[in-house]
């Protein structure tokens, strides 16, 4: 059975009740706006993204991943605030002739990435189109008042760390990784982080901006980049999707920071690849591009 | 120049700056995610929304309308919750083909729309399509918890009241109307409202979903259904996207809302259209659908 036969009635009369009512929601999905209780004494965090196809995934992507991809890439920006999640809204935009089955699987993959993360599906909304396939996605979380980090806080002589490992992440991690919220919440918890953010276009993309935002430089020791088993040093730089984190700490915090890493997270490569500096024009050009949208 | 030429940074670049920082937004667009200030002491409102080219607008519809009809579709929504919207994200899917000038008026449209009702754009995303073109909006807000209505509230005996006029939308309503924000507030601060929606499928798919979320049937009073000028019955009824009120209040309210709202707002129409009854299968049936998605 296909949408068309459906309804759309009947399609989210479906899907929304098994989202389920936890976090304190008061009214779930299937009324006009979701309604929740507001983070006491917190900042208030929001965040939209969207996968479409044929650019974040395949016409042969299977249903789940693309639902895992589609919720997790938003909570990775969380990541890079030091952010708590807590609630999602999903906006399909899907051609009439999807089948229910596929829809469902979806559903599966949203679910699944967001109770990772103990966030709540609070709305859903569908609109039928005549060929786009593509999925945006919500999500509003808090953060406490001295604990978020933004691009703009790095400075001169901070160490640049990066989580994980670059490059490569088109073979399959873009559609399996997971955010590193963890790592991050641990992060702000213990150190003192100036500046930071996921990486998502390529660190030949990102970093630049992260320098911009904090007007800044920044230095590179290339042969340091953690790459992906069978990434070159070029892949690491350009490819994108990595979804690791980036970001700058005072150089003091260093040798504490790495221990502490390696007792608290022992499977995460945590690595020291370069430092910021005074601002240059000319680091720009040295990089060669992560992917950035419409080139 | 086309997007493709342009880039990605450099269209946010031109884009986000314009969309200012009122609101007591502590970090606006351009970051991994917005931080604004968290509501206190107040219930959290979300909804997102978007519009499809060949579903909501066409080709040849102006980019500047096209950007308030996107915008002001999830507005309407907080008009049902009589919620106050504060914080609006844009997730832009567009073809690279498309041109800055397109995307600049799109915006335009945005922003007016948003600084209609003191709504702050605080973040942006672009992904490129290879056709498709979509706006997807999420939006933030708050209620006051004595003042949040849902679809759920409404009782046997309550009268229907429906602002405006209903019908014909498409000849030129959708993509200029302004959602009933203000006549939503004063009706929770003044009188007793136990349900309410805003119709944008039409009278005859949003009733039934109103009253089987109240759990009870309905009556209407066909010829007392305002119609917008050269709209048949049936056209009000089916035709959709009227963004009006539809809403439940107890009989006793019945004269001083009717005088009251004259006074407050003698340009817009306000309409007892029937009333909430003991639940019935038959309504349903009854009731020419209005306009349902994939159907």
């Amino acid at each position: 059975m296909n949408l068309r036969q459906l309804g759309e009635d009947r399609l989210l009369h479906e899907l929304l009740p098994s989202l389920g009512r936890s976090g304190g929601v008061i009214l779930p999905a299937g009324d006009d706006c979701a309604v929740v209780p507001s983070p006491r004494g917190k900042l208030l965090l929001l965040k939209t993204d969207c996968v479409v196809e044929n650019v974040h995934f395949r016409k042969d992507t299977p249903p789940k991943a693309v639902g895992w991809k589609a919720m997790m890439r938003p909570l990775s920006d969380f990541a890079a605030m030091s952010g708590v999640p807590q609630f999602a809204l999903v906006t399909l935009m899907i051609p009439g002739r999807t089948t229910r089955e596929w829809v469902r699987k979806l559903y599966d993959g949203l679910r699944r990435a967001a109770s990772r993360f103990d966030v709540t599906i609070v709305g859903g909304e569908t609109s039928s189109t005549k060929d786009l396939l593509a999925i945006s996605i919500s999500v509003s979380g808090f953060v406490e008042r001295t604990r978020w980090v933004s691009r703009r806080g790095g400075r001169r002589g901070d160490d640049l760390f990066v989580t994980g490992r670059l490059g490569g992440s088109l073979r399959r991690k873009h559609l399996s990784f997971v955010p590193r919220i963890d790592e991050s919440r641990w992060l702000t918890k213990n150190f003192v982080v100036h500046a930071m953010m996921d990486l998502s276009d390529g660190l030949g993309a990102d970093l630049p901006r992260l320098a911009a935002a904090s007007g800044v430089g920044f230095e590179l020791e290339y042969e340091k980049i953690p790459r992906t088993a069978g990434a070159g040093i070029k892949q690491a730089i350009t490819d994108g999707e990595d979804y690791e984190l980036l970001f700058a700490t005072p150089k003091r915090e260093r040798p504490r920071l790495l221990a502490r890493w390696r007792a608290r997270f022992p499977k995460v490569p945590l690595t020291q690849i370069g430092r910021l500096t005074v601002k240059s024009a000319t680091n720009r050009q040295k990089l060669p591009g992560g992917y950035v949208h419409f080139k």
